[in-house]
């Protein structure tokens, strides 16, 4: 059996808000069944989610930063990450928040997967990428806005704590999985 | 070190924009060098998600749904999930959505794990189960706007596709990280 009984087709869209992260609108949809219905989409530019990976003699760590989160008001220990720049490609911007927010250059930054944050209301992608060959360069580039503390963490203990706190953010949960789908399930 | 120096507080907040399945508003949060800066977050209800695993001679699989997603307007392969109904609780959410969405009723249901979707912009949780001793009651309860096809796939098969399509959902690679957490990155 196909999955043409499935498909959904938009017809049309209004914007509903707009502001500096996102804009919404309303987007029409056709059903399978040919009915037509309302749905909100949340327009956004793409991120970038980059896994750096250092071999210690202790085993592999990840470099990670630690922040203040406004949605959920909480600290937050994640892969560093961010928004793409107008026109940027994703490879650039992983490279580039990398750089600005934890100091650290790739020698090598290879892309892992891709996922919709929500495909249910979100439109836009996030890409993951695995940087290696880190070289520290000593000089943090963060906006005026931005507190960011650098750690490194053994690749077993962000395993082991994901899904309580500080590892809240549940696109670091999607990030370690694709992760972990390069090393086999394993992290040593 | 500790962290305080990361940590901002909330001062007040004024909605913007409300549509059904969320609102948005605009959070006013002095910084910890005491400057007030505005920050745009989304409330929305808490969403649950299911992983219902079954055990067949083949080895183990997993029940997924395959639907149409109006946010990044293609066919997703997920597990089974949804929005909590007020005032409910996340068990109670996660064995009503999986019961609507597949038919399955899990004589064991446990919780493996909570994130925020997006720290960032949301301020609600996403909450992970797994679900097992299922039993097909043949009987799905889907909304009139729901179109979902039911589909049992291997648990390694699952591992290798996250990100790309038809796993494109990020949050089902969260849950497969909570997954991989408690089977110690084993799918076997």
């Amino acid at each position: 059996m196909g999955n043409n009984h499935l498909i959904w087709k938009e017809e049309g869209s209004r914007e509903l808000f707009k502001c500096r992260i996102f804009s919404i609108r309303e987007s029409s949809c056709r059903s399978p069944d040919n009915e037509l219905r309302p749905y909100t989409v949340i327009d956004a530019a793409d991120w970038a989610i980059i896994i750096p990976v250092v071999e210690t003699e202790r085993g592999r760590e990840f470099v990670m930063v630690r922040q203040w989160r406004h949605g959920s008001k909480e600290l937050s220990l994640e892969f560093p990450g961010g928004v793409f720049e107008p026109g940027e490609d994703a490879e650039a911007a992983a490279g580039r928040e990398l750089l600005e927010e934890t100091a650290y250059k790739a020698g090598k930054i290879q892309k892992i997967g891709e996922f919709s944050p929500n495909p249910a209301i979100m439109s836009n992608r996030v890409h993951f990428f695995l940087a290696e060959d880190l070289q520290d360069t000593g000089a943090q580039d963060l906006d005026e806005d931005e507190y960011i503390k650098v750690e490194r963490v053994s690749a077993a203990e962000v395993l082991q704590g994901m899904g309580r706190p500080p590892y809240v953010h549940a696109l670091m949960g999607s990030a370690l999985a694709l992760y972990l789908q390069k090393n086999a399930g394993n992290l040593n």
